[in-house]
């Protein structure tokens, strides 16, 4: 099967505009099809703050009221993502950026939560892959904003990292596919103040040790959930690691690789 | 030729969430193929409002500085664009909101002006009709906010009509193109304060009568003279009408048809 790039990147490399430019030329240079899922949640959060609405994350969800939900929109599927399209048409990279409600390629509904109320937050349903397919047939990379939409006109903010692990398993029916979560730090480190300790590979036994001896820390554990998750529905690779080495990162030459075996 | 329709909705139709919903489910009826072009001017003046970063009209134009690009991005391609793609999508309209950077579509160059610095505003060089023609024969229909780019990575704000003139004109290649600008006026009118006084049809000959005996309000000047650049370029029917009776409107039984003869 032919190989197709999901490659999410983390929010901290969007606000560094020379590293964004790096990531970007990285990204152009890949020859297999790929997809790009971004998030952007600190210009979201200072764009709050100029609006004086107030903004609230509980476990690193954000809390999405109808004002905070035009803010996300207008941040992500706006200036984020049309940026970033921008940039790539520069790197004579051919690109369409999108949000899960374009050709509704992202079906989800209103989070239901009994406890809280997370407001206007999308829970995917599923991924219908037949718009990115032609998209991706015709030579056009993708660049996935975080919005989707419950199919009844309601947009809904949506966790990127999801987003990825998603449209990935989806497309696992087509492609062999590499999913990539790329941030600034270089990969799942043993000692998280430490960048020289990256793990290079994690399998199942391996993770339930680190977990057990609390040896990764909080922020990293749903990320490799996901991972596994995504293992286990087809998707082949998961590579985590630094946004400014992609290439190296996607060559195995740099992160964490994170397997079944 | 198969029909094509391309459809541009003025701001004040954008603004008002009853009329927009209307609108919207007439266009969604639209059987043939359909590409809709929006604004949404007002939004963006009042966020940038919000935001203190004063903003400048010239002849109707904004001055767009780097403030008001990043405002102007969020808003159309943004909020507007994906809040229209949401609601098509719930009235089983199959949509892609995109703007003139997605797959390259739209080449702009920023606009020179010995005269007047109009900061990033795009002036429209040519548009690539292959990706679009991929979305319409794949059953999509198109919704493109007013926001192009440079090929060198810049976005630049630009005229939503003139951008439904290009697309129009660039699209009569392949279909048979009835280009329809709706507002909240019922058509171009004899008297502007008077919605009973709409001038059903109008040839070259006439048109220069209007202007030579100043019936014709400074503000539709531009659009009907766009309307006959369209003509003279292959586009098929110009029609001008209000947005609420938009099904009437395509099927000429309101609104005024520019016609060349």
């Amino acid at each position: 099967m032919e190989k197709l790039y999901v490659i999410k990147i983390g929010g901290r490399v969007i606000d560094d505009e020379s590293k964004l430019a790096g990531f970007l030329k990285d990204f152009s240079l890949i020859r297999e099809k790929k997809i790009l899922v971004h998030g952007g949640g600190k210009l979201a959060t200072e764009l709050a703050l100029k609006l004086n609405v107030p903004q609230q994350l509980v476990d690193g969800r954000r809390i999405t009221d109808s004002e905070t939900l035009k803010i996300v929109t207008m941040v992500y599927a706006g200036l984020i993502n049309k940026s970033i399209v921008a940039k790539l048409e520069a790197n004579q990279c051919r690109a369409a950026g999108l949000c899960g409600a374009d050709g509704g390629f992202i079906q989800a509904h209103r989070r239901v939560n009994a406890f809280m109320d997370y407001g206007f937050v999308g829970d995917i349903d599923g991924v219908r892959d037949e718009f990115l397919l032609s998209l991706l047939e015709s030579g056009i990379s993708i660049v996935v904003a975080p919005i989707t939409h419950d199919g009844k006109g309601q947009l809904l903010n949506t966790n990127a990292d999801t987003i990825a692990q998603e449209i990935a398993r989806a497309m696992s029916r087509n492609y062999e596919v590499q999913l990539v979560y790329s941030f600034e730090k270089s990969g799942v480190l043993l000692d998280a103040q430490d960048e020289s300790t990256v793990i290079p590979r994690i399998g199942p036994a391996y993770y339930a040790q680190l977990k057990e001896e609390k040896k990764i820390f909080a922020g990293m554990i749903p990320k490799i959930d996901n991972a596994f998750a995504a293992l286990r529905n087809g998707v082949s690779t998961v590579l985590i690691g630094k946004a400014e080495e992609l290439s190296d990162l996607i060559n195995n030459k740099s992160g964490t690789k994170i397997s079944n075996e």
